[in-house]
């Protein structure tokens, strides 16, 4: 299904000297996908080289690539390392948590790239993202993290750490945490410089390391969407293309129903209409195809949701859904 | 005392384009000295005022600063945790756990820094650092890492996970890893693009992640003295000046004797000398030393160790240990 209009070629240079040729493209990718099993980092090398191909499908000529990987399966296993310490060893807070994963991640994915991608620097940025701390999500945590608790425990977590936590029927109670919106890349000088030599930089791993911005950066006890940094980075970078990788081949009209569509392309209008109407489900496409619409319209291009098998048709326009202009 | 001849001014431009004034200063520092108390990571805020004083000191003009950090006590703590899980939780290699504190130190250090130094960008990139597989090292394991255990704990350890274990007397057993000499910066495109631009870069944390490359790169369980890491990354990029900060003002001859006397400087060869002799001790004073005199050989400057407290002193020949060419 094609819906609304073609994508338009409005060109919104940022970078002086730039071509269609040598812009980034910024490509976001979740933590299950490309991590499944973060208890054995060794799976993770033999997923590395069916990556690697990917990747080099959408390499720049003269450009560079900007990765930005999840982390929900790592950031849970260093959680219950932490609970099961916790009154021995005094707990650390979810910035840095994030911060330990774009550590482990990134050296993982760094060292597994260099194997696969031998003509290019490849290297990790550290990143941090500015959150407004009167953002509503701080009044409002949806985003679950950690492991499951006994409907006790969650009381205590509750009592004593002031913890919002939220039950899911059969499993038990878990944690959840703001998911505060990103308004600014603080290394973004750092990634575009290394972009802007050609370079693979990954960055703003797990959505990047929140922080707040008054009088003094303080770190805060929140998750970022990825999606919406990977966006936000594309924008700032003024990337050439956004493509967002899933477990799923594109974005579907009326999932889970039996009219059930794939998407091929739609129009900014159309993917914003959609969204309001609640087509695509909150915790998962929904964030993905706002995170398109974000940089489309920031940019004048054209972004792409697809799964890693499907990106090679995608690139053709023969599967995934293009959000256009 | 002022042991052997003074600086030459032979010079050795590796960057086109690059001069004296910004060239870069590469400064390394111990997860002692700077984060004391891992187990409060707010401490560390209190500390970075002071530390951006000394850095505002020695940031080049137009040049950039490349940070080294330590990162012992960090990795102690994340070694307690898998301890305490290891029967429910498979244990992280150690260069996984270098990468993890690469991340969290990186990010303590941006945050902090940031809100000191306004006028620089400030960014920390993750560094794979080659070692040799046949390193020496690797059949004389040195370095002891994480806690102290009982004999029959050592034991099993020894047995079951094939470590090696150090008896320290009246407090237990330890393991120790290889500490092979660090031969290149697999990430040094980007510090010195960064550097290049006038940043202020973390890079090279806990002596780096520690990587071989036999068809593949792997990563080793091994951790890479950090002041010899910073030495290499001070020739590769070609510094201005390397300085490394300890807990004492500088290097003494005959430490711990009734004669002991500090060395306000002395040359190359005559560190080597005084480094044969075993003047230095080798867990300590003894690689600063000989990362000093591998950078002032290769780059034909000069080198300095001191404190955080005697840098504004020893920048001005009045205290701390210069060692030139």
């Amino acid at each position: 299904m094609n819906v609304g209009r073609a994508s338009s070629s409005r060109c919104g240079l940022q970078i002086p000297g730039e071509t269609a040729v040598n812009r980034p493209v910024v490509l976001a990718f979740g933590g299950n996908a490309l991590l499944p099993d973060p208890e054995k980092p060794g799976s993770q090398e033999e997923q590395a080289e069916a990556f690697a191909v990917a990747l080099k499908l959408i390499l720049p000529k003269d450009g560079g690539l900007v990765l930005v990987h999840g982390n929900g399966p790592q950031v849970g296993m260093i959680l219950l390392r932490i609970e099961a310490t916790r009154d021995r060893i005094p707990p650390e807070t979810l910035d840095i948590l994030v911060s330990e994963t774009q550590g482990s991640i990134g050296y993982l994915l760094c060292r597994t790239l260099r194997n696969e991608i031998t003509d290019r620097e490849i290297a990790a940025v550290l990143t941090q993202v500015l959150v407004d701390a009167d953002d509503p999500a701080f009044s409002n945590p949806t985003k679950p993290v950690g492991p499951y608790y006994s409907s006790e425990k969650a009381e205590a977590f509750r009592d004593l750490a002031g913890w919002s936590l939220v039950e899911v029927p059969g499993r038990g109670w878990r944690r959840v945490v703001p998911s505060p919106r990103p308004l600014e890349i603080l290394e973004i000088s750092t990634i575009a410089h290394a972009a802007r030599h050609g370079h693979l930089v990954i960055a703003g791993g797990g959505g990047g390391i929140p922080v707040t911005e008054k009088d003094r950066l303080q770190g805060v006890e929140a998750v970022i969407d990825k999606d919406l940094t990977a966006s936000l980075l594309a924008v700032r970078l003024d990337a050439g293309k956004l493509i967002i990788l899933t477990d799923v081949p594109g974005a579907y009209a009326g999932y889970g129903t039996p009219k059930q569509e794939p998407i091929s392309s739609m129009d900014v209008a159309t993917a914003q209409r959609l969204l309001k109407a609640g087509e695509f489900p909150p915790g998962t496409m929904g964030p993905k195809v706002e995170a398109c619409v974000q940089y489309c319209s920031a940019t004048g291009r054209s972004a792409l949701i697809t799964s890693l098998e499907a990106l090679p048709s995608a690139l053709k326009r023969g599967s995934g859904t293009w959000i256009n202009p």
